[in-house]
């Protein structure tokens, strides 16, 4: 196997694509060398930038040690990532970088690069907006999710997909430690003693853990559509009309509306901690704040519709009129949502991991009031979901239990 | 590939079973040949019954055509029925018939003969009890799913049962047919237009179809455990104290608890027919009555506490002590055993496949007023189904739509 350097990158280029140009100057990098804002926090595998006059490519390669932490992780990933693009591109090549090639037996492939948009939550962390981005994120996830699903495939293609994406150990890496790992080791008390045991005893209690539990057994078992499945918001490259999304090696056939739920989960930290950090003024708080609810709520409702509007206009003819199992998957979607928010706040919040959408507040109190901020609303979105009807009543419970938090300060 | 034949098989098993004696006289009979009561109602693979005065066997061969209907069938059921009886076998040998050797090339397999005990179905027709079935059935639905789900498997183990059992093919027949064929196409007109007005009135309300399509997409994307998936009691044999369940050939990762209602709903459908078919006496149809709803409880109760034993003695660490998950998992299954009762009843009623346990019911008004019944009641716990919290819920709705349908004659 052949492993990808600065040195030999050219030559690599040049024996794969016929039509790559290095007369000119060639610039190259690798992610990881420059900033997180620049590069998105993926530590796993090997990227390299290419840049000629011409065209702008990445090169990523999945090596049987992770980059960063140095332990063995699957290779077959790099594969899976490429099929899932292929995938997703084929469906919303809008939302997807365009795949140049593959070369399996070094699990390597070359695709656009996108580094002309940039990750989506180093900018929401200095208050810049993406006016389309709840849009163009719910539209990629309910047309990918519908076009993967069996209400759209043949029962061979789907079936297909499931053994294809079965992916059992990057899955392993989500269902062990963003479901479960916030019970009780690992909470953070850098932010004080106080609020550790804050956060210690809603972890522990059982109510919430049961409800994890649930939703980990349909992260598990249930196969609806292909995800993405590690959709953050530093999977998102966005400039002010265009998004690009990235690293899906996490991808296999999980439940509708996961994604949805992991994405919401990022905006109501990004939230939380408008709440309290700084900003120039109290009116452009506000307005980030309202652009924070406005993105969940456009997120939430584009979802719904597009799927709706697939299913009306392409949904196989055994489902054709069947508007009360649409409305059953879009009900249980919306119940699951605020579900796996919670969870993936609950566990950013509580974590030793470095969260940056909190670790920008550099006041200390500030830092705190946002994270309980989080877990209250993460509390209280976990039980409140079986009642949402709509995105509505999701932002409302943020908003009223952001008003109660306030009183009590 | 050999065919087996009356002519051939006693030269093929001495050539596969080098202690098969044919030194005394061999009884060959073919299963088909003989009566329904007998033979129970395998349509579709070539079986032969094998008898020596030391030993009894059943030879399964499975064709590319099926042997009644003469259409298409995939091969492959009989290595997967083979499998799944394995595994089974593993589980709860006193269950399942033991597995003498299989012939992959040729698609057979041969194994212990059985027909020591009697098919239930059609002992049930005759009102013969079986005391033990309930707790012997719900025993095997619960460790056997319990044991091949990933509350005890390791993750790979369990999604390698996954793709091993996909079983698209045979699956199709269920998701198409037993859920779906009963809206307005066949229904059997042989009761009269009244009862086939009444329903079809039934068959196409639009609520009651999207509960269906509601259980069939947890049957075809959520997979909890392996399920025999066509366990009704044609294929369970049984005498005063023993049972044995047949024919594993559409078993797949399923739902846990659709075993559990289908054969519920078996059940069910002979509750209606005691209702209304000739008796002895009056004593004796409250005696099979009450036999019969004593079964439904047992199975319910049984699963439950089997599957809660499997889990506090066998759970893997992970899930230990999460009381909260076991709870909703049951809760579940007692949501979903009606729903999954209601759907086989409601297709076995309406459509023109033969139904035994209405068809012994002479008198057409007795027959029509069982069939009556029954939908009445498919439609009843259909929909009751939400609320219920035990076994007993579901056996006051049958006994309250029975008094009601009583005062209406």
């Amino acid at each position: 196997m052949i492993k990808i350097t600065k040195e030999n990158i050219i030559p690599y280029l040049k024996a794969h694509m016929p039509d790559f140009d290095d007369s000119l100057p060639v610039q190259i990098s690798m992610v990881g060398e420059g900033t997180e804002e620049e590069d998105g926090d993926g530590y796993v595998n090997y990227i390299y930038r290419v840049q000629t006059p011409k065209e702008s490519l990445v090169l990523k390669q999945g090596t049987e040690i992770s980059r960063v932490s140095q332990q063995e992780i699957a290779t077959y990933r790099n594969r899976l990532e490429y099929n899932s693009m292929r995938i997703f591109y084929a469906i919303t090549p809008e939302y997807v970088p365009y795949l140049k090639f593959q070369d399996r037996e070094n699990n390597i492939f070359v695709m656009e690069d996108v580094s002309d948009l940039k990750v989506v939550r180093f900018q929401l962390n200095k208050n810049k907006m993406f006016p389309e981005l709840g849009r163009q994120c719910g539209e990629f996830m309910a047309k990918t999710e519908f076009c993967t699903s069996e209400y759209y495939l043949s029962r061979e293609q789907y079936r297909g997909l499931q053994k294809h994406f079965e992916n059992t150990e990057l899955r392993k890496i989500m269902e062990d430690q963003m479901f479960l790992d916030c019970f009780g080791c690992d909470i953070d008390y850098s932010l004080g003693k106080n609020f550790a045991d804050f956060a210690d005893q809603f972890s522990k209690d059982s109510r919430y853990r049961t409800e994890l539990y649930k939703l980990r057994r349909k992260f598990m078992s249930h196969a609806d559509g292909l995800i993405h499945a590690d959709l953050h918001t530093s999977n998102i490259m966005a400039s002010r009309d265009k998004m690009k999304v990235i690293d899906m090696e996490f991808a296999f056939m999980g439940p509708f509306g996961y994604d949805l739920g992991y994405l919401v989960g990022n905006l109501i930290s990004q939230y939380c901690a408008a709440c309290f950090k700084r900003f120039p003024s109290e009116q452009s708080r506000k307005q980030f704040k309202a652009y924070l609810l406005a993105t969940i709520q456009s997120l939430i409702e584009t979802y719904m519709k597009t799927f709706t509007l697939c299913w009306e206009k392409s949904v196989k003819e055994r489902y054709r009129g069947q508007q009360g199992l649409l409305q059953s998957i879009l009900q249980e979607v919306m119940e699951d949502v605020p579900g796996y928010a919670s969870m993936v706040n609950w566990f950013r919040s509580v974590s030793e991991i470095p969260y940056p959408d909190f670790d920008i507040i550099e006041d200390k109190d500030a830092k705190r009031n946002a994270t309980v901020l989080s877990l209250m609303i993460d509390w209280g979105i976990m039980f409140g979901r079986y009642k949402y009807q709509s995105a509505d009543d999701l932002i409302e419970t943020i908003i009223g239990i952001e008003e109660e938090f306030r009183k009590s300060l």
